[in-house]
């Protein structure tokens, strides 16, 4: 029985100097041949385990390398050094597992690089930065389910394979059994996919939000955290071929209500963290101010992460149309100054300039655009009374550009049939998404959070493959 | 701005008689042209609308059907009827979508069956045994995160698309972007994999259960929870092709710590359920025992199933060996009247009937085994000193059979090789999982719970269909 240690994190915070405490972990650093500095991820913080001379033979000592792991026995007392309260004086230490420096990929003190850290993406963990990130990112996706158990949304877990096309137009992975070397074929030479595993063509899905939909109608308000998935070429930082999305979806919404909630729930989310992971968000925001002092003063960010995450918090998002968008950069000095690579004119889909210049130049705070053309957007907008735009929103955070997208659904069997008509949706594949508006129909609106985006506008990472622990990218599904 | 209105749930729990509400939901009842039964899917409870006579033209009167969508307005008044304390006397009811009785398909009046409703998934969740169902689904994976979360553990998001195959045998679906009409070949005129989306072969994941492992030599404690896959076809009321897994692995565990985790987070679990969800597991009670009522005697439960979720809540598990439930089996007296289809004897792979035997007759509670033979269980378990048993353990639960896998982990580099090499598991493929035995390796345990086979004990329900939203099964992936 293992299971009698007591963490890191736990010991670091406790009053109870002279019991005898069990600590496992792996070394961090080892000093005089008697400081241990031991690390078990449960912090970035390590406890000081104190040797006497003496006490371990050559050899054992000789195993005390960087990220060895060990079980050291002893009793907790005040700590002699500074910047910890307890440490542990050690009876006994066991050697679990060694750790040969030769072999080893990760030296610390070479102060690796975060490109070399994907690389070795199953060792990273082990990092301050990693550690930090990933326990962040862990708080993030608790207080998500929090957020919406408290307020009685359901969670749905909407299907991962499936046979539809939530975009209308995104670019799939294919799922199959069916071999490459002559596939099953029809009499007129194309696949027969009657005979692939589910006797249909499927991929993965692109979005939740269509199989949401349909539970909202019966449950009000339900939400969606899962896995989705794009086959774009985009090497991109900001861009992952597997990542994870939360769609809320909820029945007797319009679009202010969608509004509403996705700037609450934004918020629920930075408050939780500074609330539960200060600590983390210290070392954090130190990275990347250390970070930025290698860019010129004019790339640097105008706040700290911490004040950042403070200032969005405590202030109201900017909530514009698209069409006072569009006038503010037709009427922007960056414009004027031919600054945009990017035209612009009523009915562009902005490009990132547009939306940075927006955020981090104009408003300098999250900024929610509604009221887009409907060209731009997908078919289950609710076409607003103008006829050209629809009920749509994008929230457009300073460095990370969109985190949400949304819209108030059409809920009007007529003019929904009528946009798919236009955008080429094949009705008769979606007509269980037809029928919730056939029986029962209600004003509905919803949204898609980016998860891996929010946890890059948290963490102040500038790389989204620095944020989830094993990127799927064009050309990369190691580990 | 629609977001005014109170949920059902909120209002029949309500004591603020007198005040204005709105009310919106779907219809699921409407008698004598005056009393409106609201739905809005927070409860299987509905609040009873009262009308006015002479309120309503006759032309709104017809249009208050079954599912149609109304808003109602009105004062919230002590209720005249008996089985609510409160109602809703309206002064305006608004129609927000009708509901043609003639074309819905899901007429409740019609005692549809749940082989039917399943065809018609999207409409299911409109009924009070899928209400049920899900709103308990939702409860159990926010108790599964409220659990881990308060012990420390990190939620990992384990990759979806993977070129590791974690069971070394499943039959697994190929995520693919080549075209099936002249894929990219080498020269031997294999398929050229390089040329595909991640420049390699790639499927969805089995499990995520090596990736938690790289995460817990840092975290120490990890869990994730999200989908897995298996191309299996078996079309059976226990499998699918799509389900959700949760993983929890944990470094310093050994066997023992690993079951009492386990046991522990089971009876969380039901507590939590217990606790928060009462009425809808009464609910489920209620309809399992009508169910079995259709059944010979022999075949009924023994206990309902509060008294089962009772019962498991608070008696221990059984924990045996392999080789005793085969003592155990070929003691019964099944075995001695020839009842068992399959063979007996150690060494083999225990079947449905030998796990019902133990759990259902035998021990007439959940049941842990431990100590499997080495040759039916995977590279990864870690060999018992005997050097034919490994420390697995499969917790098997009345009624459903097998609902935790798990192990210790084989942290020995030599050991772990050496299997490998026995069950032609490529070691190159996988670098990195050596690495972790390797670099500070230490022991370390972990278990996957199938998530639907937890809904489904809690529930009642027997088909896995029935309890998640829209199931993956051979030839099935509608909506």
């Amino acid at each position: 029985m293992f299971n009698k240690r007591v963490k890191v994190k736990e010991l670091l915070a406790s009053e109870a100097t002279g019991q005898e405490v069990i600590v496992m972990g792996w070394v961090r650093g080892f000093r005089n041949n008697q400081f241990i500095a031991v690390n078990d991820g449960s912090t970035n913080n390590n406890i000081q385990v104190v040797v006497e001379l003496g006490m371990l033979d050559e050899e054992t000592l000789k195993r005390i390398t960087q990220s060895a792991s060990i079980k050291a026995t002893g009793t907790l007392i005040p700590s002699q050094g500074k910047g910890q309260k307890v440490e542990v004086k050690a009876s006994a230490i066991e050697i679990l597992g060694d750790c040969d420096p030769e072999k080893y990929p990760l030296q610390l003190k070479n102060r690796p690089s975060l490109e070399y850290l994907r690389e070795i993406a199953h060792l990273r963990f082990r990092t301050n930065t990693f550690g930090a990130v990933f326990r962040v990112r862990h708080a993030l996706a608790f207080a998500i389910h929090k957020f919406y158990n408290e307020k009685g949304f359901v969670y749905m877990h909407t299907p991962v394979v499936t046979a539809s096309d939530a975009e209308g137009a995104g670019e799939m992975f294919r799922v199959t059994t069916l071999p490459f070397d002559n596939p099953p074929r029809n009499e007129d030479g194309t696949i027969n996919f009657k005979e692939d595993f589910f006797g249909r063509s499927t991929n993965l899905t692109v979005s939740g939000q269509l199989e949401g939909e349909l539970a909202a109608m019966a449950f009000s308000e339900i939400y969606t955290f899962g896995p989705t998935f794009r086959a774009e070429n985009s090497n991109t930082a900001r861009h992952l071929a597997e990542f994870w999305m939360i769609e809320p979806e909820m029945a007797f919404y319009d679009i202010e209500d969608n509004m509403n909630l996705a700037e609450e729930f934004i918020k629920y989310l930075i408050r939780y963290v500074m609330e539960n992971n200060r600590e983390d968000l210290e070392f954090l925001a130190q990275r990347l101010a250390e970070e930025e002092k290698q860019l010129p003063q004019d790339k640097r960010s105008e706040m700290g992460l911490i004040e950042k995450l403070e200032f969005v918090m405590n202030n109201s998002f900017e909530r514009i149309t698209y069409t006072e968008a569009i006038d503010i950069l037709l009427n922007s000095p960056a414009y004027k100054k031919k600054k945009f690579q990017y035209e612009v004119k009523w009915g562009i889909d902005m490009q990132s300039e547009h939306e940075r210049y927006l955020v981090e130049k104009h408003f300098k705070k999250p900024v929610i655009v509604t009221g887009y053309p409907k060209d731009i957007k997908s078919f289950y907008m609710r076409l607003n009374d103008d006829g050209k735009t629809v009920a749509a929103m994008d929230i457009l955070a300073p460095g990370i550009g969109e985190i949400v997208g949304g819209s108030q659904r059409e809920e009007r069997l007529d003019k929904l049939t009528e946009r798919m008509k236009e955008m080429n949706v094949p009705a008769d594949e979606m007509w269980w998404y037809l029928d919730t508006r056939r029986f029962g129909s209600v004003p509905h609106a919803g949204f898609g959070l980016g998860f891996e985006r929010m946890v890059l506008f948290v963490t102040g990472m500038t790389n989204i493959r620095d944020v989830i622990p094993f990127p799927r990218t064009p050309k990369n599904a190691e580990f």
